[in-house]
């Protein structure tokens, strides 16, 4: 059942008609559009301008996933989330990979595997995450940016599915690797792997 | 095995130091607050405040689920997605449920159960998703907002999931609905179910 034939059909498409910057900070770019909607109507619409990123989730040999422990600011709270981080201008997805891997953890992996993507907030960003997996790890030091805090922990699968369960782990896109972990780990998903 | 055992360890945490209004729209709310960290240090955080939304997983009585069709434009494209909204002033978590799968789909549900809650952009959104799943379900006349145009779909989960692993379905927040379905489907975790 293909239930996306077209990504931009006409009956629900909408046309941008100007683009202007209402606000450049730091780190937040957010746009303000007017477009025209698929009854000919017009409405604005605001969203964050973003590089995209990546996101690893990291197999060691005895079937333990890599996670980390942060505490995120707009959340207010400690998660725990696989590694991930945005890409650098000009950066490939994969080498986005092996840096924010080495860096957040210290783990350096024999072999890649791209799974997908996915979309974190598409009613107010333009960010996507690519989805690696990484396997043959080796840990070194890691190498944390300045005012980068977190803590690494190697978990069972097991203990990150009952943690969802019980409402501690949220974090959507670490929710969604494990999506992608469990089918794997079931035999209905395959990967194709790549020495890196 | 606890994964979390404080939400704000202090080796961790940071603490407000100031907090301004950097940028007011129609939709985005974007606030830049001085922080202290672990260390001691000072750095900013920009972030998109937001008053939290709910997603609902409609199961119908012949084991289809209800999702949408819909152009997203900041990712510019049409995205497939359960049924999901923003939380209006002082409107309860499941009253908004009911009106979004309402609005939306025409669908009205017997019973309720609150799955869990998922946080789409932990980096940069103070944003929250409560997880709503839905069965009994009537089909009535939809009531869509002025200006939204969606397609409204009955879909087996296997197709869903078929559409994961193909790339057609990357939208975080129905990502981890089919998470949760995968689970509850399979008898590994369960759901209070309430009249509503």
């Amino acid at each position: 059942m293909d239930l996306l034939p077209d990504l931009k059909p006409a009956h629900l498409r909408e046309e941008t008609v100007s683009s202007i910057t209402v606000y450049q900070g730091d780190f937040l770019h957010a746009k303000r559009d007017v477009v025209t909607l698929p009854d000919g109507s017009q409405a604005s619409r605001e969203y964050i301008v973003h590089p995209g990123a990546v996101m690893v989730v990291p197999l060691l040999d005895d079937g333990r996933l890599v996670v980390e422990r942060q505490y995120r600011y707009p959340v207010d709270r400690a998660m725990i989330e696989f590694p991930a981080g945005k890409l650098d201008p000009g950066e490939t997805s994969l080498a986005c990979a092996q840096r924010e891997l080495w860096e957040e953890t210290g783990y350096v992996a024999r072999e890649w595997a791209r799974a997908g993507v996915l979309h974190p907030v598409i009613s107010y960003a333009t960010e996507f995450i690519d989805i690696w997996f990484a396997r043959g790890l080796t840990q070194k030091e890691r190498h944390l940016d300045a005012g980068e805090f977190l803590d690494v922990l190697a978990v069972e699968p097991h203990d990150l599915l009952e943690a969802v369960q019980g409402g501690q782990l949220t974090d959507a896109k670490t929710l969604t690797g494990l999506l992608w972990w469990q089918n794997l780990a079931a035999g209905r998903w395959s990967l194709s792997w790549q020495v890196a």
